[in-house]
């Protein structure tokens, strides 16, 4: 049977989930999965449904939605299916790897439609899976150079979610601001554990007995944005910085697939600095 | 604020959320978490609702509730809050000495209304809890005879729950009878592999690289009944069987504890042969 | 500095330390690492070493440890570095795509010689790594020259290891005896829990909290093999069969992954049904 | 038969596994498992050696060892068995109840010889096991004077280790000083994140997915000292920072007693900052 999901964020108040539930009745659409949280700090109510029922227009559900709920809210009714992808490259090819064979294969239920490196050696392994590759260098450019550059060609591929695949630039505000809650990065370390650079010298150096990896939305704080998905390996005495980075990559592409998954499948709503996940 | 907490178990059909969250609505109750599923195969409808509102009526609000939920459905509101328990035990201290501990510091969120041992042993490390001890040896009785004083203690207490905290003999179907989803059990494996006796012998003999522990309900069927919680621990070659007994106390505890966490806070339904779990 | 790689195994007795860390250090031969175990039940010892030092011959070395170790020791000096692996498929590719990814940004620490399907849907993503792909159906044929042409075109190869990556056909005792102790298998549960097919749909029915995955090594008897490595992941009463054999695959990737570089690194030993594993 | 345990550490040099073994041999010891370790970063040698054999004179075979090993090497055969802990407690019980739950059922490994709270209110627990509990408050005094009271009673017991089994007063270095390389903590989070006070509101204000804790030796310098053991949970959106805080207990009971285990073990070395765990 046919099945619809709906997205709803909106003001708390009093009764949101009758009136919601008492639409969807209306149409014959019967709730099957219902996910609901509200946020007391900042008020906020979420919910992810999927219903099953016959045939809906899906813009009068949302209409009807909208009629309910308190100004604002942001209502979607059968949000699209195959999202786009950019994903930005420095040298590591162990997330893009992963990446591109799940698209290669239609298990990432998105499209990847290009992907940006600052350096040029992951082109080849990308061609071969017949997705644009684009070299564009942070050398002899100012910034800003650089990152307009960087705009120009994401921008032309319209994509919904820039993904920081191991991309070891870091953005300005200026290109966070365009992609605003839409750019997903994976951090090498478990946040707010050795924010910055070189985590894995940190970690060896500190005798960390795990280490771990954080998938986050991009802000304008760097590694300060809202936490999709994060894990750990152990590790112990033996393990060398390098060792350490080597394990990491493991967990890295573990867990930016997972918030990629959840991101794809509209599981993640955004309040305030953190992310509400319906896994 | 006042919260109430409402549980819903029925026959699934169209616009039950609607006509729940109406009444709900109707007796200005907010709600501020709602975990529903939907068992496909068996048709059944589960929902663990918590509110705030004003001061209600909780038989009111049942009442209601059921004059517009399906003829047959189970509407708990406010469910017991202070459960009792009774653990029946046979040597071994770790789960038993656990789950104590946790009653002794309010942390339990139940009742430990009594200990009922086949052996004697762990009578003086009750008693320091103030907790009644019984000794109820099997030997020289019948099974039947043994199950009949048992229950005859049990009763005397009327438990809500009954927990085998590593309690080493088999129960019939005649007193699982009395205690119908209401048994505990903490099986020493990763269920359903090494069904049956000494798991830690054929654990060691299989050379697993891990091993686990179930905490499930009890029905006729040894170790078959619904599963509730389960957990691992890696393990290796060193590993002698004693040591992967060792180490899976650790897990039985740990399993144990949480399995009866969610079942105290009420947030485990029944389903055929399986739970759901709305942690 | 220069690294030599030991590996021993051999009946055990006193002082077989104390000989072998004699020769080493006449050699001036510094042990880094040394692992080494005794299994009491079979009384065999096994032994993983690194040491530094000046360049040797490792011919001599390897005489010498003879010279001094019981009758019928197996040792090794810098066992073969770049192994060949024979991947064998069926449909699914998460296995293989993992394994073909690492190849080709040299992160496997091994050659893929080839790729074999009974199906011939894996031709295309294989050939993109530029690795052979050999297409050799099932069908229309007895098993015994099914296995017979599949050997041909494994033999034609040599590999060292013969990699079950979802390879969907069981294999004969007579085509298992060509590469004794080289056929590594991944088996999608967590073994010894749903042996046999379709593992999925049997944790499913069971209403399992844990879902997992084994590696093992292959022998005439089905999924009995000695165990390489295992993980798991949770589920929940909202994973369908389907749901979990997505969660699955996570897993099996994971595991085959972990065993593969053991083995690769040589730091896995097969004793009676079991592994010793020097991580 | 009679088992010989034998701890090693010094400087590094070539043959020292030779040597030792040769000591061995001659004694007609049979090494059953050893562990070793060379740090690179500071040029030491650390080994852990257990051995099976005929009745031994400890001091002779740990004088002969000291004769063929570097100046300074530290040698110890056969470690006091039943180590004795004095544990220092605030208000919260879960660590304690954990630890006196082991210690009078005998799987600690080590007596807990008193328990001293700068609160009283543990002490009705305590007295339950026996044991003596001493209260010494921290109020009215200056910081000197509390912890010279706190001296004077731990020293009376004169225990191999003191366990800070969430005691949450800062000890100052001449407190250190007195018990150097003994102190073990558990501190309630994932080191080094979230250092310093409420970490469970610090990681609720940060939305991670994950809680820890860190069980580690006590230094100058405030969470700064060698790790000894670390394990994680996971947590989501619904967590209020009481729920982190209350998962949070479950771990820190967990990492310490696993600490507790390996030091009781004599399983951990300390090389500059960090550990070297042979587990």
């Amino acid at each position: 049977m046919e099945q619809t999901l709906i997205l709803i964020h909106c003001t708390d108040s009093v009764g949101l989930v009758s009136s919601i539930a008492h639409v969807l009745a209306a149409h014959q659409l019967n709730i099957i999965t219902m996910r609901e949280y509200v946020d007391e700090a900042t008020k906020r109510f979420f919910a992810r449904i999927i219903c099953t029922g016959k045939s809906i227009l899906p813009d009068e559900v949302r209409t009807e939605l909208e009629g309910v709920l308190p100004k604002g809210a942001q209502v979607t009714v059968n949000p699209k299916e195959q999202k786009k992808l950019a994903i930005l490259v420095t040298k590591e090819p162990h997330c893009l790897g992963d990446t591109l064979v799940r698209f290669f294969f239609h298990t990432l239920g998105a499209e990847v439609c290009c992907v940006i490196g600052n350096y040029d050696n992951l082109r080849e392994f990308t061609e071969r899976f017949n997705v644009p590759f684009h070299y564009i260098s942070h050398e002899g450019k100012t910034k800003d150079d650089f990152e307009k550059e960087l705009h120009r060609t994401v921008y032309h591929y319209h994509p919904d979610y820039v993904v920081l695949a191991k991309f070891m630039r870091i953005l300005s505000p200026t290109f966070v601001a365009h992609y605003r809650g839409r750019i997903i990065n994976i951090h090498h370390s478990f946040l707010p554990a050795f924010i910055g650079a070189n985590p894995y010298q940190q970690a060896y150096t500190r005798g960390v007995k795990l280490i771990g990896a954080t998938a986050h939305f991009v802000t304008d704080d760097l590694d300060e944005g809202p936490i999709i998905a994060q894990d750990i390996k152990p590790v112990n005495h033996t393990y060398t910085a390098e060792d350490m980075r080597k394990a990491g990559k493991e967990i890295e592409k573990a867990v930016l697939s997972k918030a990629l998954a959840l991101v794809i499948e509209d599981r993640v709503f955004v309040t305030g600095n953190k992310t509400v996940v319906f896994d």
